[in-house]
């Protein structure tokens, strides 16, 4: 058992990393050289240029002005103060959305932590169980926490009115967070200007028909059974090999250019390479040549390829995005169903140009079943064996483990500040590494799970995150923490045993998760803002590669929100909150300065730094607050495990009510409000329909469709009609008015004040 | 424990009495006086006439006939002859696809019996466990079953094996039906003739304007969201105190038949009745006209309400029925979200009209959340407190607790020709009484519930019956049956222990669900097509009301298929088949006794008796599967408990994979089947409004719709316009055309040879 004294040596430690990190981040920021690395969404904008010209040589690469160093918190304010309709204009909804997670984490816990330091704090130091039980070593976070009630008291009441409280409090804010969140999509859907999807429909599984083509069967079966509304179409090709051509050649570009530059730095020796792999062996040859040639040939390959594509019946995938003269006729054809077949023909809201995963548009409903099943299944092998690795590690990161398995290192181990470190870190070290590269196998089982968009794909990954956390970290860190052995014995326990079990432990584990907290909530965030990755990859290519200005856009490296491991890692924070309110309410100031503390850092973010993939207008939400109930669910059946241990059986059946009723409360703001997420009402689409046909009576929409939905390998490449991809990118998702972009440049001067634009 | 001999002495009792009835039944059938109890449907059908005008006065009433005697059985293969398109035609698809699911009932248990005849009961016979054990006393039926298997066998190989494929035979079979049923549904559907709820949706929670009344509100939004389909629109009066005022009016009308019959068999003595409570007390009055000016009263009270209702803008609830131009006008506005708020225009398929259950249309939706949450939590105290008494009287009725607790019964019980019938026939009884006043109270709940229309109130009672008889009946037999105790140690056991608790049991209990079996499903089933109720009814009323030849029309009551109880019950015998093919194949034959036993019967009712109220074109297949894929799961996870507890350990993890795969199978059905019972696709609709627009291009839809919602007491009264209503009844259900009219008469008098018509 961790005491009191490890926790504020662990808060020190972390405390004083995460200062290490915003310190450099602060000095980091305000060199003009780093400015790409830290403010590269304004870049993006086109809103800043490169300091690079208007300065001297040495105030090029470093800010000579002392008194921007004074106030090195100051990006703090400047984060915070961008009113919220303009950070959407700026960012997106979905990033907008994404940061109010960390606002309704504030808004849930301030009252609940207010409320149980004030009432459930004093009863629990009073309690007075541990000071009696001689032999038990116990810390004074103990004392505070509901151990310290002696069972069958009848001060366990409060802890159940409390947890009455703390469900209701919840209830409320994630209530109106939901309404905020679905009045806020349908105004940003409402706003947004014309854009290809909302005319479109993606239709999948298009039968195969023995006299027609695939482009011929849709026109036709669209025209039969849309006939007032169907406008045109667009077929999907199976370009996956041209992307690998095209992909290659763009790495080899890259190579040729590393060459063509150190050539022009020192031009006495022409750079050679060898042909084998990865230049590793082979004949040694001049590489500019080599590369020039190779590039040539392949460009040759892809051309030949576009052509085979474009031609071959057989590269038409039977998938095709369909549109429609009005919004109307898309969100009908979109709700309804098609065929008396409900696996073919299945229509469904097209996905943003830029946010379609082209490789799974054509996969059939059986198939698509089987491999749902075959990724359900890895993902339950994933889970269960990525627990193991994970027990052993902690099982030896406790003081008596490493000196069981290393017992010359006892000496130095029981020295106090020692022994403290180990205690309070390694274990939330050990969780750390784990979790590096799960995201990547979870993205690509969701790939194989066959999701359309890349949104969809980031929801069904922090699906899988989710419940990996839940397994692994939250489960496996209180069970086997405890007793390495126990693992075996709840795999064989049964199914209301566990919150019984888990239940218990809580108390025991409150120090554990204070010190992940701080590792994982304090010290990660400091770190995410100070981008070291991006900041040496920039300067690697900023070194290497860059020629024009034009690369050095391209280094950049701007980032997005992660959203299928961020999010579930929010709402691990949410879940540790739920649970320990009522048990250990010492936890929550530290749940607290996470939540604040990533609002602001993240806020920075996205204003400064992050550029988002796609624009799914907070599509995510439901899940978002599917997950909270999860953990409301969880924390009430851990209270009444904890409680139904504490042999106070007449107050259980009290909170029996409280599971049920949040199922309902889900129950009841999934109807009101998920459709919101899901459907697009045949009202607003008249409406904005009516407005359209009024302000723009000649509009071309075949034109402006024509091309909406071409396999992005087309359009990087010498096809014809490039206006019309131009005209496409004309219209961005958020329009730039004149006056967003004023605002923009304002705050853009204001948050980096001093690093010298 | 029932031994062998008990069974047989039971099956004795039970064959005995489902012969009495058959017998009884065979007899009464073919008295003309009883013609219209067993073949009310012919004339519903207006196929069949009374027999009454063309014999001699004997004749009439007793079938003289003798040779008809002798084949007392005749009806069997008589009620198998009709071919299925026929019996569609007929009874409708509701019906024909509910005797299916008996058929199902053969297909899956058949095979299944077989096979675990061939391979499970040759190794249960040769366990020899039971013989080894010295102290307890066993029957010939447990060393059939897996008991004898002695614990770590190898032999459980054999049950995992087989319980795999009786899986696997399982999906086959259900996916074939699910399959099957889908198909005959949209042809059913497609083949139907013209009908109101082809163009029309319900439109409920219609928010409430300022300025406009409902009737306006809905056509400006519909004109507006659907300016190219809409066509017309019927408010929905709350006509409550009208319906009742109408059924006090027809009660009242009955005692005045009945006081003229009297009066006219006696003419010397006038009839009176005392004017109080159900002619109780009172002065004593003439009762002719004492009802002649009751009814003059209600009858201008009536016309008064009627008034009301029609002119009072506030007896207009915020719900319409929408019609369109259009199937696929209707369709698509039935499937999609027509405003930014999903819980105000709600659009559904309108059900047809005489399916509406109209009293719960202008429910709002937080009304309706509510009423969900305390319908479920009704029904769980519901579900909980019936299993007190059940468990109760079970205890009672085993030997010893009778004897407990009437001592002085001791020797009359220990007889043991009484002791066996107290063990055959008391536990399966005492369950039997508790169902009867059941599915009144569940259908209460499923009205409280808000369901709109009949069908789904019926579904809705299913899904809370047949959890019922999972808790109660299923569990709480095994359960309690072998020890009262363990109810209150069941209660607060964890969740994975209950499949081991129960596994454990289950074969302990086959002799008692052997009994079960007997009781309700052959001795029941027998009573069903006795039809004692409605036989005494029928001829109390032709005694006192009838009067003329429509009277006695409206004296049957042919009753219809009970789906609500009958088809969860169906689900108990599946339940049964599945849990005890791998466990104690001893019982299969009886439960295909029942399959067999059951479709005859009720083939032989939905083509002659049972008229049904509402046609749904089979919309609750997906319940019947998903209840089915239920009890192979509860099937699986007590076998999974049964082998964790017989030290098979190492067979348990493939045990694990069969509920996983079952509910993929779920899913996999799901998708694929049912948005066919759910939507109505639009290409269907746009073949038939093509073909229609083709055929009767001059058709005056909005006539032919004007009336068709239409609240019945309306309907009833004089209110003009009666030729719309006609035309409507004109455009029955089932096409009758003359082909099928002339093969009904020829099955009429086959199943009726020697009836005497």
């Amino acid at each position: 058992m961790a005491t009191l004294q490890d926790i504020v040596y662990s808060a020190a430690i972390n405390l004083l990393s995460a200062l290490v990190f915003l310190l450099a981040f602060a000095i980091l920021r305000l060199q003009p050289i780093n400015d790409r690395v830290y403010f590269p969404k304004w870049y993006l904008k086109g809103i800043r240029a490169s300091p690079i010209h208007s300065r001297a040589i040495v105030s090029k690469f470093v800010n000579m002005d002392l008194k921007t160093y004074i106030r090195f918190l100051n990006w703090m304010p400047a984060a915070l103060r961008m009113p919220e309709p303009e950070l959407i204009d700026h960012a997106g909804l979905d990033s907008v959305v994404y940061i109010r997670i960390y606002l309704m984490g504030l808004k849930i816990f301030v009252p609940i932590t207010l409320l149980a330091f004030a009432v459930l704090v004093p009863v629990n130091w009073t309690g007075g169980t541990l000071e009696q039980i001689k032999d038990l070593t116990f810390s004074n976070i103990d004392k505070l926490s509901i151990s310290n009630i002696p069972p069958g008291s009848k001060r366990f009441c409060a802890h159940v009115l409390m947890s009455y409280i703390f469900t209701f409090w919840t209830f409320y804010v994630i209530y109106k967070e939901y309404k905020t969140t679905a009045f806020m999509r349908l105004q940003f859907l409402a706003s947004e200007s014309r854009r290809p999807d909302q005319f479109t429909v993606l239709v999948r599984n298009v039968p195969p028909d023995p006299d027609e083509s695939v482009t011929e069967h849709v026109e036709h079966f669209f025209c039969v059974n849309h006939p007032d509304h169907y406008l045109t179409h667009q077929v999907v090709y199976n370009a996956n090999k041209l992307a690998n051509l095209v992909a290659k050649k763009k790495s080899l570009q890259n190579w040729l250019t590393y060459h063509q530059n150190k050539y022009e730095r020192n031009p006495s020796s022409k750079p050679t390479t060898k042909t084998g792999f990865w230049g590793l062996w082979g004949t040694r040859v001049d590489a500019i040549d080599y590369y020039t040639a190779e590039i040539g040939k392949l460009s040759e390959e892809e051309d030949k390829e576009r052509e085979r594509v474009i031609n071959d019946p057989n590269a038409v995938v039977p998938a095709a995005f369909v549109s429609f003269k009005s919004r109307w006729g898309a969100a009908v054809c979109a709700q309804t169903q098609q065929t008396s077949n409900p696996t073919i023909w299945l229509t469904e809201r097209a996905p943003e140009p830029r946010d379609v995963y082209w490789d799974n548009l054509a996969i059939p409903y059986f198939e698509l079943t089987i491999r749902r099943l075959l990724v359900a299944v890895g993902l339950f092998f994933l889970i269960f064996f990525f627990m193991l690795p994970i027990a052993f590690v902690q099982s030896l990161a406790s003081i008596e483990g490493i000196e069981k398995v290393f017992p010359f290192l006892k000496p130095v181990i029981e020295m106090k500040f020692i022994k403290s470190l180990v205690q309070g870190i390694l274990p939330g070290i050990a969780l750390k590494i784990f979790l590096i590269v799960l995201p990547i196998i979870l993205i690509i089982m969701s790939k194989i799970e066959g999701f359309t968009s890349l949104s969809s794909l980031d929801r069904r990954s922090a699906v899988k995150y989710h419940l990996f956390l839940l397994v692994n970290v939250f489960v496996g860190s209180i069970v086997t923490g405890t007793a390495m052995d126990q693992l075996k014995t709840f795999l064989n326990q049964s199914a209301t045993e566990i919150p019984k079990t888990i239940g218990v432990s809580i108390p025991l584990k409150a120090t554990f998760f204070i010190t992940y907290i701080m590792v994982d909530g304090w010290s990660a965030i400091a770190a995410e803002i100070l981008r070291l990755v991006p900041l040496v990859m920039f300067h690697l290519k900023n070194t290497f590669l860059v020629k024009t200005e034009q690369d050095r856009d391209q280094a950049m490296d701007p980032g997005c929100v992660d959203f299928a491991t961020s999010e579930p890692r929010i709402q691990f924070y949410f879940l540790l909150g739920l649970v320990y309110a009522a048990v250990t309410p010492l936890l929550l100031p530290f749940i607290i300065v996470f939540f604040a503390f990533s609002y602001t850092v993240f806020r920075h973010q996205i204003i400064n730094v992050y550029n988002q993939k796609y624009e799914s207008g907070a599509a995510f939400w439901p899940d978002v607050h599917r997950r909270l109930i999860i953990g409301l669910i969880i924390a009430q059946l851990l209270l009444l495990g904890l409680m139904s241990t504490k042999e106070a059986r007449e107050l259980t059946p009290l909170l029996v009510a409280l599971p049920i009723l949040t199922i309902w409360f889900h129950v009841f703001c999934k109807g009101r409000f998920e459709s919101a997420f899901v459907k697009f009402p045949l009202q607003d689409a008249m409406v904005r329909d009516t407005l359209e046909r009024a302000t723009d009576p000649n509009l071309n929409l075949k034109m402006y469709l024509q091309d909406a939905y071409i396999h992005p390998v087309f359009r990087g490449g010498e096809l014809e009609r490039p206006e019309i991809i131009d005209e496409e990118e004309d219209n961005p998702l958020v329009p730039t008015t004149r006056n967003s972009q004023k605002s923009q440049s304002k705050y853009s001067s204001d948050v980096s004040s001093g690093a010298g634009s």
